[in-house]
């Protein structure tokens, strides 16, 4: 398997807050939005926090989603790493809508490749 | 709880074969990054490809370890994300050293801040 892979970090911001704090909601986005770029899940864990707050990852066979969300801020910091020919923007926009973000950037950093760059490769979207 | 973080992005070259392919291993390796770091670990999930290969995840209180590694090449891909007061480099370091990495990046990126930016924040280590 090619050590090749493409890692978007994204900043969501301005995200409703209800579905911040909805971790069986969060879950089901996540897993929704890593079929939907076609990858394959292999394990889930979520744990929600108290007072709140939700953190949980889905392991795909082509790398990983991750998100910790903060409800009282309108913020999530997302994470989706994919590795094969898949686009892990597809995702990172599916879940950017479902929460709600009304200000978000996406920032792709290749993986596996060598050196770490984040130059042109930064995309960055508010709606 | 405050949104900022550091996201450490590790790229480990040159580890040790059985290391990467030994999943109780890396599994035992991580909790124990994570503690050492002063963390609290709060799910743990881990997955073994066949023929070879290993990915997972330590979420913690403070955000996630995850860890994808390519066995034939070497190569490891580990991020280490915290809040607080935690420093994510700790476990990163400790990370490497375990897989007998002797080629190592490690690269911060400030998370919940704003704009996302890796300027001075890049560490090179090569042992």
């Amino acid at each position: 398997m090619e050590t090749m892979g493409r890692h978007v970090i994204a900043e969501l911001w301005q995200c409703d807050f209800d579905k911040l704090n909805d971790m069986d909601f969060i879950e089901q986005t996540f897993v929704d939005a890593a079929l939907k770029s076609g990858a394959e899940v292999r394990e889930v864990a979520f744990h929600k926090f108290a007072p709140q707050g939700v953190s949980g990852v889905v392991i795909i066979s082509e790398s990983h989603l991750t998100i910790h969300s903060f409800p009282e801020h309108g913020y999530a910091s997302v994470d989706v790493y994919t590795c094969g020919d898949l686009d892990p923007t597809v995702a990172a926009k599916y879940i950017a809508e479902a929460l709600g973000s009304t200000s978000s950037e996406l920032v792709e950093i290749p993986r596996g490749m060598g050196p770490v760059s984040v130059g042109k490769s930064k995309v960055s979207v508010t709606a």
